[in-house]
């Protein structure tokens, strides 16, 4: 049959974890930790299993997830959120992000994305009839041009995805940044999808600028998190979305339809570590800031160059000292001659990028950072 | 904001549950059981969660589950299929649905589909800017019209999406149903979309009709189950599609930006279970026609009439003989007077039925199928 996606390849993500099991390789691409969720999450999940919590949860979400779901936001971000008509569980923050853009762009409309940009958003923007309009980040230091923005607005514009801490550059945006985005879209329909799947991990003492802190933004915004990013459990799918009822209401017609609801011994789990303790979400930057610069600390004696990310798990790293490869190119030789796989940041753009840049995934054990660097340090 | 999805309504599986809940009434309307799975499948989802199994599973599905799959479908339908690349796991078969959909629907194709049928199929279509064509299942045995279908074929068809046994009529398809149906799409490029959730629930000794045993029509397929409807963990959220590898290579392509991948800890012990067991599937039409058989004899002194069901955990009724209303509103008669939720069937039509019809899902303990009956039989 006729391809109704040609231009799509498979996720980079599956392509360099199979990769690494094929080799048999350190594998700081994916973006994953090596290690697990707090003992006391873990337990939980077998309590409600043999409690008998093995059917549909409700489409939304159980309800003592999304009442913790919207504590959380209250606690952290200083807004209130109606938990019953303002916040929707979803397989994982990817589901989200995809029920987000279904429900609302339309055929024809113009979604702003910022390159390097996360490879959901394009394909998730295209299948529904939208255009991805593709704005640069600026090297060095990777802000948004706002004035660029500005000019790539146009009455077509349905949407802006926002995403900081960013992956995979690791930088966030700051007050100036939220205030420049409100000037750009008041007064207009734009809607703005935040992902914020990292917002736990910022390094520095820099706050998370997340768009739940700001009310002229959230009232037009989906804010997309995960707890697969926060707890070390990734392969949990649990993933959520706040919004406005109205906008809720809208991504809840498409969730219901691709996937219903989610796990609910995890769902229930989850609630139940959220409401006994919430120091382990204060606890991980510094936690992930310890492993940043125990990585960093090592990678100075390799020929990589490097500002150090300030946030999310991954750090990217300069190669041009070491070859005049392509990336993608460049990581298939660190599998070969260093055993370490990492993911090119070519893939997240739509203009193959000037500079030589690879990234690594730093959600490791101590170990695991030290016998990557020191592979790194040969080549 | 505009709405992009005026037409779509809160899929009536939440809505009936929220229904049942508030009255605190027996819930036959939402399909899933009030027992749970087996203690062995239970207990390794703690084993492989302890065991650290807590990150992303492969986006394809684990291997050990795709081969489980694989050696399944062979043994139960003769079919050899590549675990790598024709086995795809999902977050439930809802999300299989969704994907096979998003992957192969163009603007402008026709889908049909059989009034009544599964309320997200229509949504999942228009979503993807095709059209779905409506065709009847003829009442009294709601069978399939070939000649209506031969009719409604033509060069914009894209799909035919099957269901067998049926949600919510409960009629299974025959040996001559998938020969008309392999007349019908020879030499044609038309997609096949098989939803086949309740494979193992077929009864009075009939045989599934799974397309995997038709070699003509499984090269055109997409064949999607769940693992929740046969091993009662409706809330695991695991299903999984089987498909030749070019038409699963499209799918991937929706599914890995649509969840990516599913939950590995239930992944890893549904691989367990199915390893070493295969006597629960084989076991499960007799242990729901046992279930289907006590309501029917307990219904039998209602003023509710039937045709027992051939398949599926449903018992459809016709009500004609206790009101007039139209089945929307009966529903909320019957949760109001009885304290049991049913299913109205005009929900899954787009021209309202001339018949009088509810779903009673029976797979409840027999407490719960004494309880409802006796309710049910006093109005
Ligand atoms: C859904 S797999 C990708 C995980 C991730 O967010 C990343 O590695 O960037
Ligand atoms: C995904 S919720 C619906 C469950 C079901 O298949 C049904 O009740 O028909």
């Amino acid at each position: 049959p006729e391809t109704k996606l040609p231009g799509v390849g498979t996720t980079i993500f599956a392509q360099m974890s199979a990769l690494a099991q094929a080799h048999q390789a350190i594998n700081l691409s994916q973006g994953f930790p090596d290690f697990d969720g707090p003992e006391a999450l873990l337990a939980r999940v077998d309590h409600h299993i043999r409690a008998g919590a093995n059917q549909y949860a409700p489409m939304n979400g159980v309800p003592a997830l999304t009442a913790a779901i919207a504590a959380k936001v209250q606690r952290c971000y200083g807004r209130q959120v109606d938990a019953a008509s303002e916040v929707t569980v979803t397989s994982g923050a990817t589901e989200a992000l995809f029920a987000a853009i279904a429900a609302v762009v339309r055929p024809g409309d113009e979604v702003i994305v910022f390159d390097p940009a996360y490879d959901s958003y394009d394909p998730a923007v295209r299948l529904n009839g939208g255009k991805a309009v593709h704005l640069q980040l600026q090297p060095p230091a990777f802000g948004i041009d706002w004035d660029e923005v500005a000019r790539a607005i146009n009455p077509s514009t349905r949407m802006i995805i926002l995403n900081t801490p960013h992956n995979p550059i690791g930088q966030v945006l700051s007050e100036a940044d939220m205030q420049a985005l409100s000037r750009l879209v008041e007064g207009t329909d734009i809607l703005l999808l935040a992902d914020e799947v990292y917002e736990h991990i910022v390094f520095d003492g820099a706050a998370h600028q997340s768009m739940n802190r700001y009310p002229d933004l959230a009232k037009r915004s989906f804010v997309v998190s995960s707890f697969g990013k926060t707890y070390h459990t990734t392969g949990w799918k649990v993933g959520y979305c706040v919004a406005p009822a109205p906008l809720s209401a809208e991504l809840r017609k498409v969730h219901q339809y691709l996937t219903f609801s989610t796990s609910t011994p995890f769902q229930l789990a989850l609630a139940d570590y959220l409401n006994a303790d919430s120091s382990h979400d204060q606890a991980l930057p510094a936690f992930y800031q310890a492993k940043r610069d125990h990585f960093n600390a090592l990678m100075a004696d390799s020929r990589f160059r490097f500002t150090p990310a300030g946030g999310t798990y991954f750090q990217v790293m300069d190669y041009s000292a070491i070859s005049d490869l392509p990336d993608t190119e460049f990581v298939l030789c660190l599998v070969e001659q260093a055993g370490v796989v990492a993911i090119p940041l070519s893939v997240f753009c739509q203009q193959p990028p000037e500079m030589k840049l690879v990234r690594f995934c730093f959600a490791k054990n101590e170990s695991t950072l030290e016998q990557a660097a020191e592979r790194l340090c040969t080549i």
